[in-house]
């Protein structure tokens, strides 16, 4: 039934995959080519994490920034720029690449995690999700149709499906039935016409049920998506949990695509998901933690406002290359932040992004040089000898 | 009565001052050279303008920000270093340019100003002003001994006197006894010690009134400061009132050293008095002004939250070379500023002070190739050829 249009797929090619505990290929180390927007192509070196640039802004830090500290793909939030200020407002300022001034790949997010979490009294049927705007109360219905065309508008390099993720917890019959609208949907929203350097991702539901998350694997990746993901996580249920369904899921997705994990999530989360196999992560987690003072370092988290700190000269993380560690001490960041001042927003906000990209470029390097196991030792040995 | 410790003073050298229109020398290019706080000399060309660092940050600016802009010299907050994070623990960390990384000159003012506007309940007397903490209610007293310590630990390369600054309006009689503490204080400051790279100005008062204007400097430029500063305006009167008292208290002050205009003001005010004579400026106004979404443009002023913005696809100023005219478009700073985003605080603010610095520039160079008049009537006629 499903129309494919033609578009320029992405490539993915796997460098080198190391062999888990399991006798199943797991943590790899991959390049994945988009075509680009512009018509130049796009490189990107997995895994990799993803900022969160919510409202066509990754929040506290400029474009720039973004490009210092070598991230390579960007998220959107379609929700979110569909109210404000408007994807066919985007679409004639020129696409969200122009808008934001970001010439690297974006992702697009299919707005149905934020209709269901964020927006005011949500109901669902068969054909879609009625919502409130959080902003203004405002009444708005998404489709799988318009969730592509949103996208579209938007110009991602690459577009999620719209589908239905249960809530945490959730029964076996309701977890059965958001499957079952996700598949359907996913048929929708691939015979919805894209631009032709946009690639799509299906996403794979089954809530904390192996079984279920098995059957649904196998559903979504018999359709022609260019890369897979793992949603429904994340959502509230224990990091353990969060950590071994992904272990679990990551070996029905086919080797030759991407796989990327929604919305995950801590530094020992990514150290865990790389080793399960995954190659893209994106997660408001070291945005969101930087602004309430809680940062990522090679010895383990800091929290800067602690009183500790008020007369501290040293570098946040001597290791860390950032405008933060390089520039200021541990002192007048704790200042900063206790002042309110919106220099710790941002210097917080640049220096845990800047962690989350180095800790993923040595995971790589370490997975191409066949240390993986080393490193992630040391990864935690260094966090103070304890997996935390 | 009065014993100055040697220090290592500030030069100031005249390039060229304008004959004004009566006859006296005004607008003038100049360099003043400060000695420096880690021995290496700063040298400043004036007019100049300062921004202000209320809290060992120029409010969502970085300072390799300010290094980007050119800013020359940055303004350090007395009162509000005091009280948070301590002038005493910021001196056990290195000082002031230590903290913020700033190795550029600083000025301080002395904390008399805050302690009269902003910090609840004051109490002033002959011998210094008791007023509570508007962070926590605690009761403290500033003396114009403890001003200059204070200023001494900061290790700031300008050190204002400690002065009481009438209110507006204010009585003949009031703005008497003002002089007359000021005066006191001024002795008193100049007998604390500061540090050997320290320079030391002295401030004009007199409120609306122009022979006691004529008097306060009379009897500050009598006393050996490295430069003087004309306080007490711009805090309520109107801006061509404000004009007035500063084109005609600039000439009482002495030729050969900086004059410093405090608190002043919007672009036409510095233009005016930049033709009065006046060398250095510093105001919140530019970066306050961005937090509101109000710009200031070489075509006049811009309120970016206005809806004609929405799709506007061009840069906020085409002359501009700063980070927000270069990357983004006015769509893009539109939809930061309705959107709440921090990013949007810190584009205007950098905006805005470039444009400063822009204007400043020009005055200069128009003042040393003898065509500044030409300059301001360039720069009305483009603000739609109305003074406003």
């Amino acid at each position: 039934m499903c129309h494919v249009l033609p578009g320029m797929a992405l490539k993915f090619r796997v460098e080198k995959a190391l062999m888990g505990d399991d006798g199943i290929a797991r943590a790899r180390a991959a390049v994945m080519i988009l075509p680009g927007h512009a018509g130049k192509e796009h490189e990107v070196l997995t895994p990799t994490f993803m900022p969160v640039g919510t409202q066509g802004t990754v929040k506290a830090v400029a474009t720039k920034e973004l490009r210092e500290m070598h991230a390579q793909v960007i998220l959107g939030n379609t929700y979110h720029l569909y109210l404000r200020p408007g994807h066919e407002r985007i679409e004639r300022l020129g696409g969200l690449h122009k808008f934001m001034n970001w010439q690297g790949p974006i992702l697009t997010d299919s707005g149905g995690f934020q209709v269901f979490s964020l927006a005011g009294l949500n109901k669902i049927d068969d054909e879609g999700v009625t919502f409130r705007s959080h902003i203004d109360g405002s009444k708005h219905r998404f489709t799988p149709e318009l969730s592509m065309e949103i996208q579209r508008a938007l110009g991602s390099d690459i577009v999620m499906a719209f589908d239905e993720c249960p809530p945490y917890p959730a029964t076996e019959e309701q977890v059965l039935s958001a499957m079952r609208r996700t598949v359907a949907w996913a048929h929708r929203g691939l015979a919805t016409e894209l631009g032709p350097h946009q690639n799509r991702f299906g996403i794979v539901q089954g809530g904390l049920y192996p079984h279920l998350r098995e059957r649904s694997a196998r559903e979504i990746t018999e359709l022609p998506f260019d890369g897979f993901a793992i949603g429904g996580l994340s959502i509230g249920e224990s990091p353990d949990l969060m950590q071994k369904m992904a272990t679990h899921t990551a070996p029905f997705l086919p080797e030759d695509k991407p796989r990327y994990l929604m919305g995950v999530g801590r530094p020992e989360d990514l150290v865990e998901c790389v080793k399960a196999g995954i190659d893209l992560f994106d997660c408001v987690m070291p945005t969101r933690n930087a602004r309430n003072g809680t940062l990522f370092t090679s010895f383990g988290k800091v929290n800067i406002k602690n009183a500790q700190f008020q007369d501290d000269a040293g570098p946040l993380d001597p290791e860390c290359p950032c405008e933060a560690c390089i520039e200021y001490s541990r002192a007048y960041l704790r200042h900063l932040y206790v002042a309110g001042e919106a220099l710790s927003a941002r210097l917080n906000s640049i220096h845990n992004l800047t962690y989350y990209q180095t800790i993923m470029a040595q995971m790589r390097r370490a997975i191409l040089e066949n240390r993986f196991d080393e490193w992630r030792e040391s990864f935690y040995t260094r966090r103070q000898g304890t997996k935390t």
